[in-house]
């Protein structure tokens, strides 16, 4: 290498630490903005098993840096506090921490105050540390996955947060904006033609490990439809007798629904007669042209079986996804979530990441209004259980 | 009646208010009192269905003021916030109540500065109330039971507080004093002959119905003991196996004992070999010479066996309270919580204090630590289920 | 001792035994007799954990005396089975035995006519014993412990088989006798004036260490109604709301039949508008004039409750008792199942037989229509939790 | 239609129908035959929600004839029993039936000799109606259907009374055959090419609806194995730890193996230090060579990626079948059960056959030792919960 060549090299390396930088403070930072309109009370409670306190999300986002690259990276890194390793850590899979993902509300200490100087202190010295040293790949790629990590955080923010507002008999609002008042979109199918299509990510910015090896699906002919279903047409659903009938409904899921009593969509209450539903900026009577929302797999194949139509698989929907607009609803698929052929999951910990969950999950496809900024790609896979309804998911039909 | 015996009495009720009011103040602020080393998120959690969050404590004990005496003796009272009557109700007995008694820590709003000014807002109020019109015997009795269940709540404040902060990894403290580091005292037996004794309340202060009507009961002769049962014989009965032998223990306890995989009092842990506690000064080695504490009504029988002993009656107890020194320890007696003979229920919500609650349950008499102050008397009964051990409970034996 | 004392002694003693075998083969056959309408397959379910399959009573009773006797009086006895100790064992307290608790209906084998023949080894092997030797006091008193052992579950076969029978939709009768057809009796109350009256077993013959010591309890004035309750009484407290208005239940009672959607005694059907029960002559229309059966204490209480009177206690039932009739339905009373001044546990595995049980139950005092010849009298004290209403049990007020 | 075409499509159906006739005698009485090493006994109980007790499943292969064929197709039929319909109905989707579906072994009547005269009295009246009319096309498949499905519950006989007599401490034999002592096979590879291969039913026979339509599946070049996983193999992942390293097991199986203390295959019992196994034989010591059975698709994927290999997807599988001996153990595939594209569920009841069981479950590929003649094909999909190993389920290893 010549001289001109390498003080080149520096600084590209630079200008990718400069971005990279930027990037890192811009979404840590997005983090606390959201958190704005909270109270200190906000950030305790942990009402379902499934979602966790704003305290935690935000311990957990910063532990992420700390346990993956500044123990790794920063030679006598000094951990803020012994103990934040085993309290902001998802992974480590003993019954001791199962009880501890129920019992994360249970927890006053540390303080809300605590965690801000926590994540001040690691992206301290995640700054020293990216200008430091020259970044290997290995760190660039960790960088990158904590920063997904933390904005795949952020969505759930939003989720977990509306959960916890709503079993709250004051009803409190977050914000002026309902986040789920979306148009369904306009009536017409799409068609696609029989053929292989590419399915998985190719491009060169970050994906996850489950979006890959791209590969070729073969697909027979079918439509997929330019709208997500709307409010109203899931009540004609309920209305005609929808949750009552079981020929709609898979087993699994009828034993779900009369086991947890569901009738209804979450959110949803008839009040003095009309639809409502609570969100994020309180109860408020439901538009018939809006998009329908936290709808779990069971309730979007019910309902497909009532149309007789079907949900579309997630190749289906990739292959389509240039055609039709998409981006306000996690859209469940057909699909089971499965790896992709010749899928490896990787090494150590950072391996735990998409390959465990690879069992009794639906793929959704899409992205949310509470997906953050240059968070979603066509090629994302999102994945839950088929009962899971308190993201902002809806349905797009295809026959 | 005459005009001076007419001013008299004027003179000797505003005492009586006079000194009401002050005793309201100084409960009502005691309340506030031990709250004041808490952080804003230490009053939210509810780790346990039997333990209630403080911000619901003090917002549980102003609603009953407002509840049983300003809806009823203000007219166009008018209430704090319409729905604070549902949410700091404990006694309204349905399904979707019974749900919020699991779920007080879920609800991060009203918040705390909210509670506060409810209970100002209420204090102001029972203050022009008290001084504005002549207080009857129901009107001052009302008071007197909504102090005392404020009190009762001041005590619970602390074995409430103490298990949400030794489920934290953290093990936070809350001041300096332990609050169970009482000498067990000394040995020796008193001896009370055979006889008729008088049972029950017979003053003219405030007591519970549950403490009348005062009745003799027939005892014959028997012993108990001057000191509390101490911790370093307690770590006898462990270390001699008595958790792992189910002859000391009811058929009930040792299906408890073996679902709840219980071998040890409530917050004890074995650090390197030696036995420690969490207290609410934080984790601290046992001493042998103090009194044991935390203990359940089942373990309180079982260690009775080992030692061929046995609990005292609530009887006995009563009986013998003058002869030696209490009000350190809840202490556990053999007698279940019935009625005494000729027990009458009061009217209304007021008869739900203590009478639903006979049934299935243990007395305790005595008092703890952490007792409010002018809160004991020799024949108040406490009473709690049989596993139950998070209170200052300790042991006294007879034979 | 002269020859002719020697002699005399003999006489005595092989009379006691004579008697002894007569009386143990009359017992024993008694269980075999009131199993003569079964089919097999009645012998195998266990539908709840409080019931037994008669397959398992058969085999249990049974081995009480192989465990007891035959293995400490006959020297080499040769067991029938290895493994039968431990199927048939109720005492033995491990987790392992627990599930066998629940699970007695999930074994198929060992076969009916297997225990059958297990019965008629026992039977043969306890002849011999008895005819060989001299029996001891402990001897005998084992023997007669076994008999009444037998005898306890003599009754809750029936009991039990009733409940198996109840939840098959084929509603299957054992016998044309319905066994709950029991007029209430007369109106009309008795008057017991104040005084101290003697408690618990005094005489000679076979009783139960929990009746034990006799003692003086004081009783102030009380009536004790000279009738049960009757169907028709109860239906009154229905049809008024009793079973949704929880003035009248205990707080754990309120929340028991609220979880178990409780709205009627067990064993009631409305049939075309009309009151039904299931009997073990199948179902029946409930004439209002027999005495209530299968009712729980918290309905019991909740009963007394609604008519404001209350149920009597042990010591006031057993202070009446021979002023009324009663043998009918095992009476609940307001007494907690405790023990007596100066009660001593038995030694060994014996000692499990009572006081074991003294912890959350409740007193019922009398019999029933399925107790067994010769095994009531009115110091005899059965318990249980005060949810369990599948015995023959009623209600009897006091005030 | 000539007199001559007439009289030969006559002989073709008498043909069909006497063919038709045979194989539902052949078929009927293999349910009948397997049960003959039973005692009354055996036929009772059911110790899982999983399984079905022996006289279920003889009244409920004998319902579907009734209900699906006899109701529809005879006039006038006369029921053998008006509540059998409930009883032995496991497709009416109410919570009163799921309650039955856990309590089949709580009911002993009717009893056993009762069922197999309701057997007696549909088989007659099959054998009437298949003589009187000229059978549709619809009444040759729902005939086909229930023979297909009396074979499935032959096959669940032996999986559900292997898994009844091996919880019974007596361990009984039901034969002197083990059943599960098959070779695991040779060593090798069978290598597939890249390409597109046909998948699913497409002869002329009877075959499930979900294994069809046929269609193209393109697969990439793959390796499976020539012998399945033995004993031997499965025992060096026990001992080298694998039950214990979370990191071979997906998040699911994690908590399931935690929760249900799983620590080895099912039936599966060391017994002076050798690994023994609970056979229909009885207990026997584990052949290292033998196929390893019994085992969770969990269970499987854990074991594959120890081996840092895979399972084979049911289309990789079925490309391959022609390659390998199989048919003595279900085989579990990577592939989620779902429907091939284009799939049509029946209507009505039929219509519940399959489809409503398509999600959560993982498909197995082969058959088993205990798979009734004539009842496998290379098309055939059978499928479980992941959790579930009570079936004769083994591994084939693919890369």
């Amino acid at each position: 290498m010549t001289q001109i060549d390498f003080i080149l090299l520096l600084r590209i390396i630079n200008l990718k630490i400069m971005n990279l930088m930027d990037k890192y403070l811009e979404i840590r930072n997005y983090s606390i903005d959201i958190c704005k309109p909270l109270k200190t009370e906000d950030y305790i409670p942990q009402p379902a098993f499934f979602g966790s306190p704003p305290k935690w999300n935000l311990g957990h986002t910063t532990w992420f840096f700390e346990e993956m690259i500044l123990k790794k990276y920063v030679k006598s890194y000094k951990v803020f506090h012994p103990k934040y390793s085993f309290l902001f850590n998802s992974y480590y899979n003993t019954i001791g921490e199962r009880v501890a993902r129920d019992g994360r509300g249970d927890l006053s200490r540390p303080t809300v105050d605590e965690v801000y100087e926590y994540r001040k202190y690691v992206d301290s010295e995640m700054s020293k540390l990216l200008s430091a040293i020259e970044p290997t790949e290995e760190l660039l790629f960790l960088v990158e996955l904590g920063l997904n990590h933390e904005q795949q955080h952020q969505e759930l923010f939003f989720s977990d947060l509306k959960y916890a507002f709503s079993i709250n008999p004051l009803l409190p609002a977050y914000s002026n904006k309902a986040f789920c008042e979306t148009p369904a979109g306009n009536d017409g199918w799409i068609e696609i033609s029989e053929g292989t299509y590419p399915i998985g990510y190719s491009g060169n910015d970050f994906s996850y490990d489950n979006e890959t090896p791209v590969h070729q699906v073969f697909l027979k002919e079918f439509q997929i439809s330019r709208k997500l279903v709307s409010n109203g047409e899931f009540i004609e659903f309920i209305e005609s007798g929808g949750y009552e009938n079981d020929k709609y409904w898979h087993d699994d899921a009828w034993i779900w629904l009369k086991k947890e009593k569901i009738s209804k969509p979450m959110y949803w209450h008839k009040v003095d007669g009309s639809w409502h539903q609570y969100t994020l900026a309180g109860l408020k009577k439901i538009s018939p042209n809006n998009a329908l929302c936290h709808i779990s797999y069971y309730e979007a194949f019910a309902f497909a079986q009532f149309k007789n139509l079907r949900l579309p698989t997630e190749f289906e929907w990739e292959a389509a996804a240039d055609q039709f607009n998409w981006g306000d609803r996690w859209e469940w698929t057909e699909s089971a979530y499965l790896p992709y052929p010749g899928y490896q999951k990787a090494e150590g910990a950072v391996g735990e990441y998409n390959g465990k969950f690879m069992v009794n999950q639906k793929v959704l496809r899409g992205a949310s209004v509470t997906t953050s900024p240059n968070h979603s790609r066509k090629t994302y896979r999102n994945f839950f259980h088929p009962q899971m309804g308190w993201q902002f998911n809806g349905i797009r039909l295809a026959k």
